[in-house]
């Protein structure tokens, strides 16, 4: 099989033998019957694709509800990230989102709106690299959209559902003077993945650039951090200093941050990218997807969290005293 | 308030003593901050927009889930559409969807992907058309995602979610042959009126024109023909042929219809396009979003519905006995 990320998506290229096929040469029920074979349902999935609608199981009488769209050139370049990779990313942030809020996911439509020009290959690597997240977290992949798009626009994007099973939900708003502030996960190497191979040196750091690539959000976490008594929490998609005061701003508290708590992080990226920069990716590199959560003064953290600050009256977020101004990735003005 | 049909999208002009902003000049939490407030929640949105996900109330321990797009200049064209008519018709394609299962929307979420030359008052004016036709449904805005694009692309998406309420989901594998063919809607006037846009007749047929700005599909009678027994259901988007063949193959039958029982609906359409256009408007029109079902022999049709033929032992469609090529709208093969 060809890699994806070989094949330029808006000019396919002809391989000695075997002919390249784009989303043109093919029509919508062919293409389905290609890509529907790859997906599982599961037990939750009372009713897959192929109809009006999928039909999903409940409990507890609610269902949690999240998307997240990836648009080329935008969230990904086809020179970094293989289709594969693009399918796992997409459905790691939206898995993310549903795990920040104690959830676990149960099931996932997805949509895809791409130039005909783009290969059949390319949209079924994509598919596979859907179908291979979503088993690794026994998520069912309900259904969804497939539709054309102008010359060089491709844009794949997932509606996560999924279930609190009858606990309620973690909400940013929560957060309280007194809790302490914990992350669970890494800080900082997505960013300094995408610096690294924007630079062409990806081979400094696999471990970063491979996050980049596609994140992997501790996603049985979350369930385990409400379970433990988590106050608020979310996932750190647009930056520590940003997504931080989101939690401040929605609880109307303060987050103080330890500087010496964020050393470890700057330092682990300080080699490859100096210090200055090692801090910005710790302080707003977005697309980690580490959980952010505050707990009780006074509870044990969960294992696998460790604390990073504490929960203070007042607002914004500082480090070592210092209000911080929250910065980080914004889609329309970046 | 301008109107968002007259501003092209991409190239926004000022007007006297107001200037045109695009989300260029927005960042996202401020353009959040005009958007929320247009969407109203209602009972069955636990938690609305805001957080990481939305929670909504299911009944009868299950949800059902459905996802549709449209992209400009592929569903819509600015000349044709406002941004109001865009965002009622994306809700109603998917409500329909939700319909067509015999179910009942609770909640949708939205995104949006904009080039970030895109005015902010499209995108408003889009927000209004979903949350006015969300409204009217008492359907929940849940949430949503807003993305940047590349130069020109422009495109809105909703997932539906809804519930069954109890019954069992009306599929389309349920046909039998005795069963009667039976549709709830207009045929034929979207796609009556897509050519009438197009060749700058709008004023000759202003229903069949508005239906094709935005459909109107009978939402209620989808759970009406559920409890009155309907065996298969579908919405009909992509054509009256190539959406009955699906039913076809689905339940593995023949759909045998009528062709006198087509013939008002032809005759509709033939002042404005002539016979023959009529007739391929009813047959193979898509974006009509009637449903079509099919009811036991015997039992009386729901108010609202009429009969269009037969359910046959066999395969595929035909029309007083002749067999017809399933045609229709298709996303990459047109």
């Amino acid at each position: 099989m060809s890699d994806a990320s070989d094949l330029p998506v808006d000019e396919p290229v002809g391989t000695p033998g075997h002919a390249v096929r784009t989303l043109a040469d093919v029509n919508e029920d062919a293409l389905l019957a290609e890509i529907l074979p790859v997906f599982a349902t599961g037990p939750a999935a009372l009713l897959g694709p192929g109809d009006d609608t999928a039909v999903l199981a409940t409990t507890g009488g609610s269902v949690i509800a999240t998307t997240d769209t990836m648009v080329r050139d935008r969230d990904w370049r086809d020179a970094w990230s293989s289709g594969r990779d693009v399918g796992a990313k997409v459905v790691a942030q939206n898995l993310a989102d549903i795990a920040a809020m104690g959830g676990r996911p149960t099931g996932v439509l997805v949509t895809v709106v791409a130039d005909p020009a783009t290969t059949v290959e390319w949209v079924l690597e994509v598919t596979r690299g859907i179908a291979a997240a979503c088993q690794e977290s026994h998520v069912a992949v309900l259904g969804g959209d497939l539709s054309s798009a102008p010359p060089g626009t491709l844009m794949v994007s997932i509606t996560a559902l999924g279930s609190l099973d009858g606990r309620p939900p973690v909400l940013r708003r929560g957060a309280r003077p007194g809790d302490v502030v914990a992350v669970c996960g890494t800080l900082g190497l997505a960013a300094a993945g995408w610096r690294l191979l924007e630079s062409g040196r990806e081979d400094e750091d696999t471990q970063a650039v491979a996050l980049q690539r596609c994140p992997c959000p501790p996603l049985a976490q979350g369930p385990l951090a409400a379970t433990a008594g988590a106050t608020s929490m979310l996932d750190l998609s647009d930056g520590l200093l940003r997504d931080a005061t989101r939690v401040a701003r929605a609880s109307g508290v303060r987050l103080a941050l330890d500087g010496s708590a964020l050393a470890p992080d700057i330092r682990r990226i300080t080699p490859v990218l100096g210090p200055d920069l090692a801090r910005e990716c710790v302080l707003a590199g977005g697309e980690e997807h580490a959980l952010l959560a505050t707990f009780p003064c006074g509870i044990r953290l969960p294992a696998g969290w460790r604390a990073l600050g504490v929960v203070e009256q007042g607002d914004g977020v500082t480090i070592d005293g210092v209000a911080e101004k929250p910065r980080g990735w914004d889609h329309f003005s970046p």
